[in-house]
């Protein structure tokens, strides 16, 4: 592919309105934001009660009619998870899909000022809207168990028993969604505050401010009671690489550029 | 308050039925769930369209009513962020509020097994159920803004300027959430997997399984611009605390009893 920057349009469902945050719209940004994220949460309606669900679910953006597709692409989201019979049913209704919302938001730092009002986040988030079906052939569910695995700890996929029975292929569920539209917030940077609490000397002598980075960590890996394996490559080399990436995108955070409110 | 032990009653909403995770409605577990969790996603229904939205935003549980309610008691929501002027009509409108739904979710290691299809999450999720109206006396509002600041940094209010001024009370929105059903799931342990896969000896030999503790870490506070203050007593000791706390519970939760399906 050219390097291409598209965007999701920008229209009343996804235009960010929000002071002092930075609203994104390529699709590179918002794919990275997602794809990322350890948790998603997904976000549907039913009919029987007038709160919408939220479940947590396990996702990944990719392409299966074209799987050499980047991040710049667009692309269509798998979801992984416990995909109840309610789900199942608003899923597989006639129609376009289940309408549904899915989130992905990282914290990157707690942000310390003067006024209590000015405190902050530094994070980013994504949301998407689309439509979610039920993916049935052998080859896309395949494809998609296999993009979400390695998105959980990299290049997993080969180095676990392969193929899945028929019976485990029977009960797995993916969702797929067809993305309609979607935006990123980020914000980042240090510390702002008021003039008025900056000139008042006393208080800021006293008052610390600045940014407490935020960033996940995998921990040493702890065997299991049948293991007799010892750690192998592309475990550590996962561990290390995305502790040092986290770690490093949290400082980097710290020192973006807040956007003027 | 004696030691009682309050559950959300189940019904169609809340009622968990995935097999091998553990379904908890006892209010202590479920609340605690919330008020650990950095970033809430609250999702709502707009007229607009047919997806529902969600937004990540910051919130805790208390009682204004009785401030001394611990977290076996019933509480309510107060969630801060940005409230865009769609969910301000909602939530002002008549009626009992805007129907809610509001998920905690905490990733706690990745379980990594021989097949594939048994790799897993260690987690604990929350979901909430309810009506969200706008906090109208500033009484209220300042009740809910020093529970929230104290929740993301202990002890972090007393730390900063107050009050705070008009004009900050006026630009701050609270959402206060009536809960009117609610659950959460924890799954905990080390790796289970098939006697088929189990049975393989060279399988066996040749996989590594066991658990990837996960947890949030806070890193070494980054002074901001203007700052001159060393850092306080408040924000290192809460540093060291939480993230011993978030280790542990990682690692505690990889120790765990996985149950069975």
């Amino acid at each position: 592919m050219g390097r291409h920057n598209l965007q999701y349009p920008k229209d009343s469902t996804n235009t960010i309105k929000r002071y002092k945050v930075h609203g994104v719209y390529d699709l590179e940004t918002v794919h990275s934001i997602v794809n990322t994220c350890p948790i998603l949460h997904v976000s549907f309606n039913t009919p029987s009660q007038p709160f919408p669900v939220v479940l947590p679910m396990i996702g990944q953006l990719g392409s299966f009619d074209r799987p050499s597709a980047d991040l710049r692409d667009p692309l269509e989201l798998y979801l992984h998870g416990y995909v109840s019979s309610r789900m199942m049913n608003l899923a597989q209704a006639d129609g376009e899909g289940m309408p549904v919302c899915v989130a992905a938001s990282h914290v990157d730092g707690l942000v310390l000022t003067l006024a209590t009002f000015s405190h902050n986040y530094n994070y980013r988030s994504a949301v998407l809207f689309g439509y979610a079906t039920i993916v049935k052939t052998d080859e896309e569910k395949l494809y998609a168990m296999e993009l979400i695995s390695n998105s959980v700890v990299t290049d997993r996929w080969r180095h676990t028993r392969q193929p899945p029975l028929a019976s485990e292929m029977q009960s797995t569920n993916i969702l797929k969604v067809r993305i309609e539209s979607a935006s990123a917030k980020i914000s980042a940077g240090s510390t702002t505050d008021d003039k008025i609490d900056l000139e008042n000397k006393e208080l800021v002598a006293s008052t610390w401010t600045g940014v407490l980075p935020v960033y996940q960590t995998i921990g040493e890996p702890i065997p299991g009671p049948y293991n007799t394996a010892k750690v192998p490559e592309h475990i550590s080399d996962f561990s290390k690489e995305t502790n040092d990436q986290r770690k490093q995108r949290s400082f980097e955070a710290a020192e973006g550029e807040r956007r003027a409110s």
